[in-house]
């Protein structure tokens, strides 16, 4: 946590608004402007807000329409009497820095690829942050909103990891927590392929190294099924042109290489996670896809499996998708019943005594 | 079929041969020297012949030990009483031109980077030859052992492909054919993921493009699941750092350029093929896994379901592996009986009538 001041702005369009306040890496302060969204009203004791945090190439656009008509990427989960019910709660959803969408003109993030105070691109002036420095920056949004803490953190993907970091780094402030198509760690997929490729897509002319790197994401977003679903009478490469149009490679980098700091034991072991979780009545809940790319659904089983013994009120999930890691996008059907129930019940009733719960 | 001759001598060990000839590509010779082992006899009328066509990265070494002492890839399925019975069966492994392992001792091939006859390396001056070069020169090992047709032509993979490529192109001489974890054409996984990010790994300096590229083939090979499986606790460099000692990046490229010529369709339409496999008896077996990322099953059950309502003899089989493709190689249990019943048979008495048939 750290206390240098956040400010919160409504923007023009109802719903938008802005946060601004310093990110500090390696004792740094990198000022930050980061645009958010948000659905439903945060009542008078500003206990009803949920965070939503986005995925890999997502942002704040959670819900309602995109510019070009489409759903937002969770709209199926979040509005008047849906999972995330906007009749009860307040639904935000905040930009992370290096968005990979900075070309998007209703994006707002700071990144690499952003003016510098100095009026230049940040370029490899813009730190190394990690997911540490993300959640301090969504810890500035909950105290510019004046909530004691969150209702709620989820998310898919990147978004799953980042609520995960709100129940491993600050359990008080997040007493449910949702975890879609994501893993307690950034593991060997992540660290030994996909973080590699990714740079090794990125040599050469940047045009070409922007659309290569948005292929390889496709790639393990979809993976083969999906691929061969979606493509086999459409043309890969005119799609990836439309995902080119508003990224910009820097970010694709930023996050990328922020992704693979994700690691729940780096914050703290597995005993001391559960003893938090148990003494604060957390309750998490966590989704995967069976043959996800970028998420094998082993990683986060296991993880369950050691939590649940040792007396988490952890639920995991495992469904199919014929879209793979996407599904936890596009098939929300299949755990909204999960995530409503989550939001819906109270906080677990903390354990009387950690070595008692370990031994049963 | 070409009519330049081919010459076919054995080598200094016990089963090794060499094949060698032109291969004609866009009317240029191309002299090839081809290495290839074999197991079991040859039988007097020579109608026991099985060609074994090899993976992406395989070679000759189908069967036996390799010089590390662990199996040839496809051990298990090949010698004494196994589904490709070498107390019945002649079978023989052919290197390609381009093999990726050309830095093999052991491993003979002609390829962008063996000597020209000039002394220097082929380079780019290697031509761009396509699966039905290769299934030519294959021909040119088939009249150099003067037999009449192959008992059977079987491969995983990209061997499969060429199985294929055979009972499409000549089918008299391929009456029963086996591809497993492959597919009917090259598809936008293929074309449009595998072989654009095969190239973008391939960039910058030759030692570390093509680490990336063997990254990648791997993580095709193995999927998310296969990945998490086989590296939570290992290095993934470490292991492609045994991998890249004896291949050559223009043999990978080489072989990956031809894969993706690989279309069935190309050859004959869909109505052709299935008349001659008709006509000729054909019998054909697909075996696919679930969720392999390099050949999603889905593309050679839809091909399958086409080629049955039109009456050929073809089986399809699908199985899930926890290594994904690689378990074509890895899980040949799943398979051995429907090989060896497909060895076993007759060809299919051919059909009456083709028009009969179609209209079942």
């Amino acid at each position: 946590m750290r206390d240098s001041p956040w400010t919160w702005t409504p923007g023009d369009s109802p719903g938008d608004f802005e946060l601004r306040g310093d990110l500090t890496v390696a004792g740094q302060p990198v000022p930050l402007r980061l645009g958010g969204r948000a659905w439903g009203t945060l009542n008078r004791e500003r206990d009803n807000a949920v965070l939503v945090c986005h995925h890999y190439t997502g942002t704040m656009r959670a819900a309602g329409l995109n510019p070009d008509g489409t759903p937002g990427w969770w709209d199926a989960l979040i509005g008047p009497g849906r999972a995330l019910d906007t009749d009860r709660f307040y639904v935000a959803c905040l930009n992370t820095p290096g968005n990979v969408q900075v070309r998007d003109p209703e994006v707002v993030t700071t990144g690499p690829a952003t003016p510098h105070p100095d009026g230049h691109p940040w370029g490899e002036r813009f730190p190394a942050w990690t997911m540490a420095d993300l959640h301090g920056a969504q810890c500035g949004l909950l105290r510019a909103l004046h909530a004691p803490r969150w209702h709620a953190v989820v998310g898919p993907s990147f978004g799953g990891m980042q609520a995960l970091q709100w129940a491993a780094r600050t359990p008080a402030l997040a007493p449910r927590v949702a975890a879609v198509v994501s893993s307690p760690v950034a593991g060997p997929v992540l660290r030994g392929v996909f973080g590699p490729l990714l740079h090794a897509a990125a040599q050469g002319d940047p045009d070409a190294a922007l659309h290569e790197t948005l292929r390889l994401i496709t790639f393990f977003g979809l993976g083969a099924d999906g691929v061969d679903l979606l493509f086999r009478d459409a043309d890969v490469d005119a799609y990836l042109r439309t995902r080119t149009a508003t990224a910009d490679l820097r970010h694709v980098l930023d996050i990328g290489r922020a992704v693979q700091t994700h690691d729940l034991l780096e914050v703290a072991p597995l005993d001391d996670l559960c003893r938090h979780w148990r003494e604060q009545g957390t309750r998490l809940l966590s989704v995967n896809v069976r043959g996800d790319q970028f998420f094998p659904a082993a990683e986060m089983r296991d993880f369950a499996a050691q939590t649940q013994a040792a007396g988490v009120a952890h639920t995991h999930l495992e469904f199919d998708s014929p879209r793979g890691h996407l599904g936890g996008l596009a098939d929300t059907a299949a755990f909204e019943d999960a995530l409503r129930e989550l939001l819906g019940t109270a906080p677990m009733p903390p354990a009387l005594d950690a070595a008692e719960v370990r031994h049963v």
